[in-house]
């Protein structure tokens, strides 16, 4: 089973994960992970500091010969932009942070809140996922996402083949599958940029190449929708999470809402719908997962909310760091990473195994039998 | 730190649960976790089941002289409908259930699967959620849903006090706060029950009277909203979750997205919106719990879908067993307990405490801490 | 992953406990779950209450047709000697037992501490271990207990094979392998029973037939030693546990206390002494599990022991609650199961798998695998 | 709750830990953490590598203006003797170690076994507990521990008290109370060194100042001492653990082991004997914790045990890397810190709170609730 903790600050010396519970001899490509991180800086919209770092991660310990021991892997981040114990303290508690109910109850300041509670602790989920990401892409299973709303502009089209997705989005500065959506999408970037406002939006992150039976029904904590809608919404700045249809199931009769049983020799039992989003009962059906998530504007406003002032407990306007006007593309990229992780996870509990070798003998197995 | 298992079959003899982590000291009131679990077995368009049975529990064990102990809670209910042994096999899988993926998985037939992946587990939930919300009650905080839309059937008034909720819902036949919507919602019901078809909903949950700082931002783990958010999608049939203007936070810009601060010295800090649903960093920030779900409509449809006989491989219709044709309203009630316990499990994290009178002590001044 | 609860007082009306985790297909004999619970009864020097019930339990869910389905498995035992409400508080804390400090932490006076400290308990650790004993028999691993130590008096000999402790203890009253000592334990007994006094003593639980490797060095937390030592500390009473040479690691040399490294073509690996009693690691080596534990005598004394009286804060002698002479041979036989269940969980981690074929189809890959 | 993770590789480029779970405010003096590091690589009878290493950490996150912050602390220490990757492979497994089985289960060597099966990982876990430590001592809750046996001299005094253990072993090179004993140990060390071979031993920890309560009697995994015991043998080397009179507790009569109960007004309930070593039911009594474990000798000998080639599988002598003779004193200073930890994170869960200021509140609150 996978376990993982990430530590550090958004200004502080280092980010620090170790991830536990990885098996042995799975060659890890370094750059691939590393390309995960620059993926995470992309997208129109982003403010300064993305252009002052290029976020790069070392391997610290568990790794040997370029291979995975089965020992926890150290993952590390020297942050170039090190300066917290310089930075000034905030008074004023920016509405939609974690400032204002972090500093009452750690009592410290609002200053090591904020940089505990900064996104930039997903360079490290996203490491992590850029880790677990290549023991599934060794098993057929991939991932992908992109952003079908910002700012209330909608791709429109809504059914999209994982490889529509992947060519689509090619080109795209915002991780979106439409050129025309992007067009406007990014006029309204640059209008918030101008009025000081931000912009949230909504994505999809998919996996295909699944083997049916991820999860469990047997007890509510085994069931992996659920797992993954814990790790999604823990994401900064994500409030909403659904899955296939999402709320569409609320309206819809169940003769729309369910995806009928085929089979057929050489592929076994599949489905030809996919609303269910990959998940029955909890478990995964061997169609491609299917999550639609909810980024919130970003907390950090230019033209600031209204706060108080700590000390004087007087009405002011919140306090402002650098920040972006938007970051939906990032954040499809992150949960990539999260999603890869969750599912990873579930992966390796299914089929046990300490080496790779092991690992895959038990999941051809395992395909072998439930074809049979 | 709260902790829980179910064990039982929906037709089995017993449904059994544990409860671990309840503070010694806290006087139950059986007749009120029964009620919730009447609660549960409410609402307009359920099927047979529901009037063959009066779900009650007994509380086995960790409870004496009618007060809790500090030692697990055993939760018994006993099935008046047991019969498990002598129900026939299925052979066709039923779409939207576990019955394809979970016999396949376990290899021990449909039977077993669909026994224990019925929400009949629920009423072990109910029945935790019972318990968990008296703790909550002794501290003001308190717990109410109500359905909002049910098949495409909009309440259409948005801004509901709890307060509102709570009165407007009181003769309801469907949790619902509008006579209006919950004619047309009845009718529609009627509808697909003669279409032998099913319906989904949406509803929300809210939490009041909570101290803010429940939860945390230092890790992913910590955070409230994700806990709350994979209970949630681990209830049968859910498959969306946000949390205050939910999906809407994709479309408004920041300016419209987060809570301005203010302070006044009687109250402390507040808001006057509540956007965010509650939570701020993952952490309660003092203002109701606000949580948006949507439910699938049920898998069980008269009009059988599409499915493959397991033994010939043949395409069949899929089985049918006794079904209901809408249980929103029931969904609603059952992530009520679900949250409660969520809450209480995170307000027990926060404060520590083994007795009531201890609990009481590091509460209050914890509360008088944050105001001062 | 094996996981479970159990909630029960020693005079309550149920002993309940849940287990999650086991594969699905495992035909369960409940008469040999019983019969372990009937092992659990004996013993010289046993007082009245286990002539008063003869225990049983019930398996209230998670099997159909006889076989285990992949779902939690609740177990029931229903008590004759169901009083607790009726009994009296005791006002003189038993020194030995939980009753002074629990009675202070909780603060509901000493009767529910000693009713759930109680023993009793374990009553339901044995039915698991009934069960998860019967998945490590489908592969061929066995348990076993022996007391080489009571009051005192030692069986001396110090090298027996599992065969020969089943053999020599087959008609022992007290679980041991030497009729000389145990002669002199009776008379012991016999005398402490006069005395108003108790016995504890000392016990080996063997493992045969293990697989190398279950466990891992890999993290502190999956060495299976340490997880061993937890559970039997954890059970009443017991205030010792060492592997192998145990303490006698300290006296001698290095030359004398590790195990050297043997290969034949038709064995694989193996040794010729199992001083490290099966575990380098923290992993299993394939030899014997050995493990030496010390049970203190029950604190329970009818001569009794100094105590205060919680009302009046006077000196009085400690309360009297019918009670054993000498329970050791029982407690061998609880650590029996709860070996079986630390053991069985690292199996199942190890190997993965949700049915019983696809754990054997994955265990007969690795022990292949081990042996090329 | 506290928890942590480790990772890092004997000669890898960083060993990293990182520590969640500590409560903000409490002011943290690293060269108190990096005193304890010292005190672990002192010790007769270590071997080359303690004078190449200096060790020191640095605390890489979670600590701001020198004072935690309640987000997890990263604990980074540096390998000045990094060489891992040029290092040779081994080819004959070293009975007694991780060798043999590690490399067989996780297929890729036995350098990547051995490199993370090193005691020096127990780097981090000592870094670990000169953290909580100073939590705990801010509590008044202090630990020590000393060397009473090592290859089977006895220092003979049994009954020291904590300030004793203190003075006496001041100038001590082992760890050692008895200067007389402490002659013949380091003569016993010196020629074992000539031979070729390892010393093993035995050592006390003790912990003082706690209040009563730590831990649980109502549930298995919440026993204090079952966690302690866990921790302690998942020590590199470490055979065996016992608690207060250990072993003894099978000869004595039940009114020789357990500890009356005394009151004075001043003093609450007290104990004048200590038998139990600090726990009834899996809770702390308030009385000093007095644990007693073996170390087994190091099991890397010059004068090398028999092995086998694992690629020829031909007999050979086991491979043999740089060692100590005898490390018995530095597993005391280990398990010291590993007692902290297991008691800090009993002390956290029990009282609750995030930052030092609600801790101490809580605390006191219950200090005066059980006084009266």
């Amino acid at each position: 089973m996978l376990n993982f903790m990430t530590s550090g600050e958004s200004h502080g010396h280092y980010l620090i994960a170790i991830l536990e519970g990885m098996p042995s001899g799975l060659a890890i490509d370094l750059k691939a992970v590393n390309h995960e991180l620059a993926r995470r800086q992309e997208g129109y919209g982003r403010g300064g500091r993305m252009k002052i770092e290029t976020d790069q991660v070392e391997l610290a310990s568990g790794i040997y010969k370029g291979k995975t021991t089965g020992a926890p892997i150290g993952i590390l981040s020297i942050n170039k932009d090190f300066k917290i114990e310089s930075m000034p303290e905030l008074d004023r508690p920016r509405p939609g942070h974690a400032d204002l109910v972090g500093s009452l109850k750690y009592h410290e300041g609002i200053r090591p809140i904020l940089e505990r509670a900064s996104a930039r602790e997903t360079l490290l989920r996203v490491a992590i996922g850029g880790i677990t990401r290549q023991l599934l892409n060794e098993f057929g299973i991939m991932i992908t996402s992109h952003v079908f709303e910002l700012g209330g502009i909608n791709i429109e089209k809504s059914e999209l083949s994982f490889e529509d997705i992947e060519k689509n989005k090619k080109d795209s500065q915002l991780n979106c599958t439409s050129t025309t959506a992007e067009k406007k999408m990014i006029a309204l970037i640059d209008q918030a940029q101008k009025d000081g406002d931000t912009l949230g939006g909504r994505f999809e992150v998919r996996v295909k190449g699944l083997p049916m039976g991820l999860g469990s029904h047997v007890t509510w904590h085994q069931k992996l929708d659920g797992r993954i809608a814990r790790a999604i919404i823990s994401a900064q700045a994500v409030k909403e999470i659904g899955f296939g249809l999402s709320e569409a199931h609320g309206s819809l009769p169940g003769s729309q809402c369910h995806d009928e049983i085929f089979y057929e020799k050489s592929r076994g039992y599949f489905r030809k719908t996919n609303r269910s989003g990959g998940f029955e009962g909890g478990m995964t059906t061997g169609e491609e997962i299917v999550i639609r998530a909810t980024m919130k504007p970003i907390s950090t406003l230019r033209k600031a909310l209204q706060s108080v002032n700590m000390k004087t407990k007087e009405a002011e306007k919140a306090s402002f760091e650098r920040s972006d006007t938007c970051a939906v593309p990032a954040c499809s990229v992150i949960c990539e990473s999260i999603v890869a992780y969750e599912v990873a996870n579930a992966f390796l509990e299914k089929f046990g195994g300490d080496s790779m070798a092991e690992l895959r003998r038990n999941v051809d197995g395992y395909l072998k039998q439930i074809k049979s």
